[in-house]
């Protein structure tokens, strides 16, 4: 070949080249629209907020070329089934609380908290670096999805009671209303506990068909009303210690996006993992003195209560792992890393925490 | 015109419009380079760790289109000068903690922490929804520049004191390695604060040219191995409760970005952030332990000396306040969010706290 010749076909060689970079920037940046259903309802603008942050920081970071369609709960799916719309890919992804499919596996109480799990910092560290992802995701993978980090609600409230409750023995024969699998641990302390919706909470409260109800925190709570019906107000919801949302998407959908979608979509669920802890920072102390003001009498747990539950809490997770591999797992990953942790946050951040609690004055 | 031109026509058209197109799509994301400086040297992987994973977040994010490349401090610009560098467009954006240029204006002092400040969930929310963005970057403008969360490190450490300190009067004459404006509070306290770069701090605290110096927390400070020579290791670091670290970008550069790389910045400074706090959460612990197995004592500051020092923090910050207008904003945005904030905080988060601390044994 001469030298001409070889230019020339190296020349046709780069026009080629160029010919096949238009369409690898199509690849790279497709339109594509998924659909994200939420176990929440518009209301909770907390929660749905957090997901909505999530979706509008995709379509941000991509120029609108990946676009999510946030639904709430009931909209496409109802609230508690996001997880099986998104295995059957019914939606793309959806944005909920994994604990609500501890009946299917308890397992799935890791990707939001587990009874005496951490609080929001430790348990987030545990699923960014400490492990927790990976083991979760391999868990989820059985059900065709995986997972990101997408929100966080901090430490919840024991809920609300119609009479104080100051020995484990006024436990006994409660009837609380307490979602998932906590209500396990309640049971083993004398509880009885029941399951209901947001709405139905109130009247049940009111009639005195059951004695006592936990929801979220003050923000949340101060919209059901309960304080007017229940009005003594416990801490710590030790059940929900740091409680994660996650978005769950379906594998297939995961698995064939160009992997820059994939990381948009990581980063904007840091976003607003951040933005609804925010959030919830900024409007729970509002709503607390709000709820104080209505009459609302804040106690804390007495220490033999939250012993007991502790002790409950212990040998019920430590039952579930004599029978379940998959729990097992994830509990020793998660303890060891929260023990761990904690070891060192007890040093530096608990000091200055008490003493800065001790020193504000709002 | 007959039937077959138009079509024709219309094809033309239809090229025409296919033409436009990509150069739309090659605005939206154009190729990009940026340098990005930052005040830590690389074997710092918590601090130039959180900057690099910001970075690699915007090139997977864009698919490479948009390129950072970080340098550690000295590399192209000296370590305290990130500001500068930015401002002068050296460099078009930097990761630093802002209180390295209290010497330029105090007000810099809340882009990280305040002495007394809150810890870094409420230090965070303040930034993200409660005015402190706004605020801080109406105040940074006049230095040409913007900011970005990009990074925490918690609760930091009080540092190694060559002797006991049991009383305020025991900081009297003592000469304290004490970094910006927090060594103004030490010295309202008796102490003689000086300031020496880390690799600096071994040699003095060996000959008691200091008495004591702070550097970050267990992690960071095993580095420079202060145990051997100043064995008492003090908690909390309270001049700096839950420290920020932004990332200062240009403000003509910020300007210029495409929307789209404007929100892909942010959402990978959300992701480098909680990556740094799930950093330090999972390496401290373990690097705690290996200082105490060294020999290392760990003591709470005493009351009286917290007392003291909480009085002269908020002494230093009315008084500054009184002759400067844009450090009285930005410190009474932070307060007022702050005592808010706090007093919700102090419900859940702190009993719960306190509780898992005492039952978590790893």
């Amino acid at each position: 070949m001469k030298r001409r010749d070889f230019i020339k076909v190296t020349g046709l060689g780069v026009a080629g080249a160029a010919a096949v970079a238009s369409p690898a920037i199509a690849q790279s940046m497709p339109e594509i629209k998924w659909r994200m259903t939420t176990s929440w309802p518009k209301s909770l603008d907390t929660l749905h907020g957090g997901a909505e942050m999530m979706a509008k920081m995709v379509g941000e970071a991509t120029d609108n070329k990946f676009q999510i369609q946030t639904f709430a709960a009931g909209e496409i799916v109802p609230g508690l089934q996001v997880l099986d719309a998104v295995q059957s890919a019914t939606v793309e992804m959806g944005h909920t609380a994994p604990y609500y499919y501890f009946g299917k596996d308890p397992t799935f109480t890791f990707g939001s908290s587990v009874p005496f799990g951490p609080n929001m910092r430790i348990n987030q560290a545990w699923y960014t670096l400490g492990g927790g992802r990976e083991n979760l995701n391999e868990f989820f993978r059985s059900y065709n999805v995986t997972s990101l980090l997408a929100g966080n609600t901090g430490c919840q409230m024991g809920g609300w009671f119609r009479k104080e409750i100051n020995s484990v023995e006024d436990l006994q024969g409660l009837k609380f209303r307490i979602g998932g699998f906590a209500g396990r641990v309640m049971q083993k302390l004398g509880c009885v506990p029941q399951q209901l919706a947001g709405g139905d909470i109130y009247p049940a409260l009111e009639k005195g068909t059951i004695d006592a109800a936990e929801w979220v925190g003050p923000y949340d709570d101060e919209r059901l009303g309960l304080y007017k019906v229940a009005p003594h107000y416990y801490y710590p919801g030790w059940w929900e210690g740091g409680t994660m949302l996650l978005a769950f998407i379906n594998l297939d959908k995961w698995n064939a996006l160009p992997k820059s979608y994939q990381s948009v979509l990581e980063q904007a669920g840091h976003l607003a993992n951040n933005w609804m802890m925010a959030k919830y920072d900024s409007v729970n102390p509002m709503a607390l003195r709000k709820l104080l003001a209505g009459g609302t009498k804040l106690h804390p747990f007495s220490a033999p209560i939250m012993e007991a539950s502790f002790k409950a809490a212990r040998e019920l997770h430590n039952e579930v792992s004599a029978t379940n591999a998959n729990f097992k797992k994830v509990y020793e990953s998660l303890t060891s890393f929260s023990n761990n942790s904690y070891s060192w946050f007890q040093v530096a951040e608990v000091g200055y925490d008490n003493f800065m609690a001790r020193h504000s004055q709002s």
